[in-house]
């Protein structure tokens, strides 16, 4: 397999999924500075021209809950999703990632890429100086409600505490103090000193 | 089950798996004018204060493309998810529910929530102004990658058609012609024509 990424992306937790899996994958960094990610190549491979892409024997695969997903599957000795057969928490594994994806990024989004939605200078602006809260908001949900101990399922980590570590990043860059959420700063603490996490911070 | 759901909400894709499945279901409505959302009744089922919240003898389930997959997974004979099993297809499902979720129903929210993201009346009349774009070049990769036919995944309906209905409704909302993408609207015509959806839609 191979993956499409770019440093400080939300590709960070499907790379860390696949080094936690023992995939046997290439990691290839798009330079966003140069606005790879709109380059005919990449649009060929990736029609949004976003990261991240996983490119399979099946075909390429984009949005990072599918991802997560996927590689569980594809090595379920790594046991990185809960069994697909147990509906309630396989469904509670999907509903954390889902919120990660449509309303942690998206609040993120808003700090440097407001120009999605918006158009005036000033609207941007509104938007970055926002995020703070929004970030801080949706992690107070995320200490309080979702976040179960040690890890994001409970007793056996899975990708999603992957994926959580990528936006608990964005919500230190954006300024929140860590002690505002305690359990998730003991999460992300905990997540630093995997090996595997360690290895793929090296490339992000 | 219990489905909590507005009208003209995300919960539609939800409200209309379920009827596809034949589930024994009662729909609740919120009164979001009244901000019924926010109430501590509502607070106390679902911490987030949006629809859908689905309640189930499980626990109460958020976020659509979980609630898509759990449902389909509780009702296996009405084929609403590829199988679990096919890793490959299953993916492209959820990868596509995930961009339905993360970008483009993010898009439309920018027309009457972009509150969320921004301050000012001028951010939020810039949000709004912008939706027509954004929705339209949504759908423009819907149209040209994403969509096969007849359904969304082929020859099987599933519970992404249901979605993808959903966000078309937005769609037009936000006064994007139709003829722009003629494979979405010959999907909208022909889902508004299943007993199914016609039925919820009273409701919605």
């Amino acid at each position: 397999m191979k993956l499409y990424y770019a440093p400080g992306s939300c590709a960070l937790a499907s790379h860390i999924a696949l080094e936690e899996a023992g995939a046997d994958y290439e990691a290839v960094v798009l330079d966003f500075s140069a606005n790879a990610q709109q380059s005919p190549d990449y649009l060929a491979i990736n029609p949004k021209g976003r990261v991240p892409a996983l490119v399979t024997d099946d075909g390429v695969l984009t949005e990072t809950p599918a991802i997560l997903v996927y590689i569980a599957q594809m090595f379920p000795a790594a046991r990185l999703a809960p069994p697909l057969d147990d509906a309630w928490n396989f469904a509670r594994f999907q509903s954390f990632n889902s919120y990660l994806c449509s309303t942690v990024h998206v609040n993120f989004a808003h700090f440097g890429r407001g120009y999605r939605w918006a158009d005036e200078a000033s609207s941007l602006a509104d938007m970055k100086a926002k995020v703070p809260e929004t970030m801080a908001a949706a992690f107070d949900l995320i200490e309080k409600d979702l976040l179960a101990a040690p890890w994001v399922m409970g007793e056996a980590y899975t990708a999603a505490d992957g994926y959580l570590f990528t936006v608990t990043q964005w919500l230190y860059r954006a300024g929140v103090a860590p002690d505002r959420h305690p359990r998730v700063a003991d999460h992300h603490a905990r997540m630093k000193a995997r090996p595997a996490v360690a290895k793929v911070l090296e490339s992000h």
